[in-house]
């Protein structure tokens, strides 16, 4: 891990005046010449379809082949699920799994992995289907029916799974064929207290000391797949400044929003979320102090709290930072000034940063009705309510229905949801609708039409206990009698439930339809402003993040950090370090350490590069994305992002926001030395 | 290091909402309450004097007796320049040394250490010295004069260094009685590059992994020195949770400044020099960058700069912390109110505030004129300048000359460094003059009265090499004349030198007075507060620091940091892991090993505590104070503040200001296995 003065120098001094390394670029459109301009080499086509064809989609995630009979690597927190639900002799997550054989390794079910095979444009197509100045709902049906079938000719034609991919928000429609694997056994995982070391406190945080990793094996025909293209996996690894890309699936960014838009998520959307969580935070925590017993039931859903927390923390974060955001405003600017000086993009565009402006100001005004008029814990009035809606619905024309109401058989579903009945617990939908209730009432007042009308003069807990216990809708022959009479019936119902709900209806579908209409406003004006950006900057920009597969290019670089340079690896010595200085017991053990790994420290190597970080552009979806230096090979294995990654949601801050990895050297050892898989790193190695 | 729940719970949940660790307490004024209602413990006389009388005092550190036997330990740092002096034969600093045997112990002429033996409160009788009513100056000579004779006679009575002592701004008199012990030899060090791992870039920073200690020995009669008291050294050492106190002597702060104060210092002090820090690292690296030579030639200044900007950026980011300084705001208004609200007071500080603000207002007008005034470049003209105003000075009552002017001595010294002459070599005198001409001439304007004397209608540059070539100043007749003329023959002067002089001294004089009358102003009502206050809190608070004694209570805390909570300690094994991360030539080979580090890796156990961090409220000075615990054994050795500790200077923050230590434990393990010090452990563990 040595490095010459020039690298360092480059990272230290050089690399913050030269243009970041920001993007998650198509394969069709690499970004040649920045990545020449700034490293003097760029891939050439066989370098991107070996790279393309070696990667894989996980569910949600993302993964490589790395041998020739197949052999797969992802991150031990994508493979997690899958592990678990094959832990039925033995606990595979608390203990790990090394298959020693190839008879031992476990087929797992339902796990299903995309290679894409083949990508088409068709934008030229789905454009000439779509008649010059037909009207809006029109134009988008033209639009859907033309990549309907592009999508149907491609399948057909390439016998492969094929999707529809639309980029820059509408600026480019494409069909991506994937080549599915459908048999899928796991090979080998270490111990979920190593793979996730440090557990929800070190989550997003750097320096890091993971071995997030999981060996998986892709059959066909009962016996292991030969894959065309796999990667070698080095062993040389990088060093400081080495060349680093990353091929996987990010799943979603918004950093083609309007500043309107990331206005609202700062000050209307998370807020109350954040609010919300750190409540339950304290008072998990309060739980967890009072008593072991307490701890041990809250621990799970203390720690999905605090990641939540934590991450949405980062997002709002993001979004407060003055000077990051002055970035993003100037863009808008930019973008801006030059649709207003083009006569042709200023009418598609002109008008719409306005318009989403002023529509956000009209949604934010429904805020707080949204909020509090929210059914999910009332389902027996939901159901009703909703039967009723899809009757209203169902008399207008289709092109003047609500989303979800649109199609028969949409209406046909919620009529089977409504004759079903209600499926909650009495006592339990009681609790639920009186604490909202409560927080109805003190939220939009006592003269609310939503309060007034369901209250009817009793408090809450009087009101709920009177619906749901004298509504006869647990009867099939109340919910038959209303489907049969239709609108008629329900109006002259005598039931509370349903006469509630009837009154409620006109209020409820109001709100819903005024929420759905700014929302396509605000749709429809994103559309625009994205056709005009793609009009103006085209291919130099790369499209937001869909899970589909992108590469993103950087390299090993440290960033500041508390007043000194984080550093760029962590080693195993690292990883004892951390757990010796914490100890066992610290934060219901986050860093402890199985016991074989405490047993076998002195056979590692310690010094072996353990984690990494670089500077390329990846968000969720990448976790278990392939690391990959010049020569195509794997030099890691990408499983999150340091705690300045999390505003990358809506803009890239080169010097701070790092991806961390786990070492291609770090796997081979602990394979090797501790998980008894000697016979997996020969594989790997090609031995 | 394990920890138990219980005081892992304390830490992570429930400090927060308890009382910090704050203070640099007086050892008659330990807060006995505060730290029996958080830690149920608190010193008695005979824990406190046994500690106190451990203690040592560095000339700009601290330290402390470790062995029967006399041996003192203190940090590298503070004994670097010692180490240094020592080191005719061999690199002591580079390659670190170990007394094989008590002949071996090397003699630091000029060192000498002092242990605080008694204390005496004086106030009452300064304060009987001054009569009521008196006039602002002849009150200040009342009181020297009362603390310099209780000063003599304390040292007649005790046979022992006295020195006074000032707390509280005024509040409080001492006359402080240090036993001197003049024979010091060095007994053990560790090599530089281990001391100070990381060097600047680390400094100020945590995780942390600097074994930055030293050993020498008292000597008396050329006998090793048995003090009556020394630390026992604590094998068992801390872990998360324990109470420690730390004894030293912190350098100064500046928390009892009013808001008025420190925003000038956020706004008017430190701008333009961490603008100039900020332009000379830049230069210094582009040095640097361009070649090895350039970059040794200038390592050592850029160390010096880069650690200058980072301190004072900390200050300065401190005093720029909105949150934080609402706390510091709060606790003014509070103070203020009870003045205001107490007629005795209102009377002592009721303006004190608004003065002091007013004042400040008034200082920084004058700033500019003080800036590019400064005639330190200019040697022959200040020499000159200074002569005269000491001759229009002399001429005034003693009581209103300025500071610096008032006795007969002070004025003699300045006749006789005129007489004396200019020293600076003439060529780089005028290439100094004409620098700091051109930047005057460009900030303060061609008009006015500074530029327009000295430039006289020609360029700076001409300028400078006209005045410093034509005069005759060098030649000691003309000065020999000028002397013995006085002012009248300096009037009629022609040499060009002199008659600028003569010109600017009115003017210069005013700038000087009035800064020394508004600096006087701000002292006044500083003091007046200080006053106040003591009147109010009384010894419920600490005093600022003044290179005396003091005693820090606190606990091993976590705090948050980039995401996650910073880990407690580091071990050995962090070391290795930090130095392997970046190799041995990163940032010219601050993270690299000596040799016999990377040799002896394997002998050395790697889980032993290394570096630790405590919630201890300590600053510059305490370097070198040791780390105690409840039995008043030495648990660590203090030698850093983390990031966070810089705004200590103005506040202390509980939340984030963590003070760095070495471990007990991570000392005898150098000692032992690397450093070939094995004698030196049995010493210490009194074996």
């Amino acid at each position: 891990m040595r490095l010459s003065l020039t690298a360092l120098l480059l990272t230290a001094i050089a690399a913050p005046t030269l243009r970041t390394d920001e993007g998650m670029w198509t394969f069709d459109n690499i970004p040649s010449g920045k990545l020449m301009e700034k490293y003097g080499w760029a891939p050439d086509k066989a370098w991107l379809d070996h790279v393309r064809m070696s990667s894989l989609r996980f569910p949600g995630g993302s993964g490589s082949f790395v041998s020739k009979d197949g052999l797969v690597l992802t991150n031990h927190h994508v493979g997690h699920n899958f592990i678990q639900s094959v832990s039925k002799d033995a606990n595979y997550v608390k203990d790990g799994f090394a298959a020693a054989s190839r008879d031992k390794e476990i087929k797992v079910p339902g796990l299903k992995l995309m290679m894409l095979q083949d990508t088409f444009n068709i934008t030229e197509e789905v454009e000439k289907a779509v008649p010059e100045k037909k009207k809006k709902k029109t134009a988008t049906r033209a639009r859907v029916a033309a990549v309907g079938n592009a999508l149907s000719v491609h399948t057909v034609k390439t016998g492969l799974i094929c999707e529809p991919v639309n980029l820059y928000q509408g600026g480019e429609f494409w069909i991506y064929a994937y080549k599915v694997f459908e048999d899928v056994r796991l090979v080998a995982c270490p111990e979920y207290q190593v793979a996730a070391f440090g557990k929800e406190d070190d989550n997003f945080t750097w320096p890091r000391h993971d071995l997030d990793f999981s060996l998986f094996r892709v059959y066909e025909n009962n016996k292991p797949y030969l894959p065309q293209h796999y990667l070698t996996w080095s062993t040389a690894g990088t060093k400081i400044g080495s060349l680093t890309f990353i091929s996987g699936h990010p799943g979603s960014t918004s950093r083609l929003n309007t500043i309107a838009q990331m206005n609202y998520d700062r000050d209307v959307r998370y807020p109350p979320v954040l609010k919300r969580l750190e409540t339950a935070s304290a008072q998990l925590r309060e739980i967890a102090r009072q008593s072991q017993e307490g701890e041990r039931q809250v621990s799970a859903q203390l720690m999905l709290t605090e990641n939540s927390l934590k991450a949405i923390t980062g997002y709002h974060k993001g979004l407060l930072d003055v000077d990051a955001m002055a970035g993003v405003q100037k863009a808008e600017n930019e973008l801006r000034s030059k649709v207003a000086a083009d006569p042709k993009l200023k009418v598609i565009a002109g008008e719409s940063w306005d318009k989403i402006e002023k529509t956000i100001a009209d949604l934010e005004k429904l805020t707080k009705d949204s909020q509090y008029t929210n059914l999910a814990s009332a389902p027996t009035l939901f159901l009703t309510l909703n039967y009723i809606r899809s009757l209203n619905e169902s008399a207008r024309s289709k092109d003047d229905r609500m989303a979800g109401y649109q199609t028969d058989s949409e209406l046909e579903k919620i009529k089977e949801n409504f004759l079903e009945g209600p499926k909650e617990d009495t006592a339990k939908e009681i609790a639920a609708f009186t604490a909202a209730l409560t927080a109805a009432q003190s939220g939009l007042g006592g003269s609310h039409t939503f309060v007034k009308t369901i209250l009817n003069g009793k408090t809450p807990a009087e009101a709920a206990k009177h619906l749901i216990e004298k509504t006869k809708l647990r009867d099939k022959s109340l919910r038959n009698s209303l489907v049969k009479g239709e609108l008629k019936s329900i109006a002259s119902s005598k039931d509370p439930m349903v006469e509630v709900a009837y009154k409620l209806e006109p209020y409820m579908t109001d709100i819903r339809r005024r929420n759905d209409d700014y929302n396509s406003v605000i749709a429809d004006n994103a559309a625009r402003i994205a056709k005009a950006r793609f009009d103006v900057y085209g291919h130099d920009v790369y499209p937001d993040a869909t899970f589909t597969l992108r590469l993103s290019y950087g390299s090993v670089e440290t960033y500041p950090m508390e007043g000194t340079l984080a550093q760029p690896y962590t080693t195993f010595a690292g990883l004892y370090d951390r757990a010796d200085s914490w100890g066992p017991e610290a934060r219901w053990g986050f860093w402890s350490l199985p016991q074989r790994w405490i047993e076998k420290r002195s056979r590692l190597n310690l010094s072996t590069p353990y984690n990494f970080i670089t500077n390329n552009d990846i968000t969720g979806g990448n976790s278990g994305s392939p690391i990959i230096d010049q020569k195509g090979e794997l030099v890691g294995l990408a499983f999150d992002g340091n705690i300045h990654s999390l505003p990358g949601t809506y803009y890239f801050n080169g010097k701070l926001n790092r991806t961390v990895g786990v070492d291609s050297r770090g796997i081979l050892e602990a394979l090797d030395k501790v998980m008894e898989a000697g016979h997996l790193v020969s594989e790997i190695l090609g031995k």
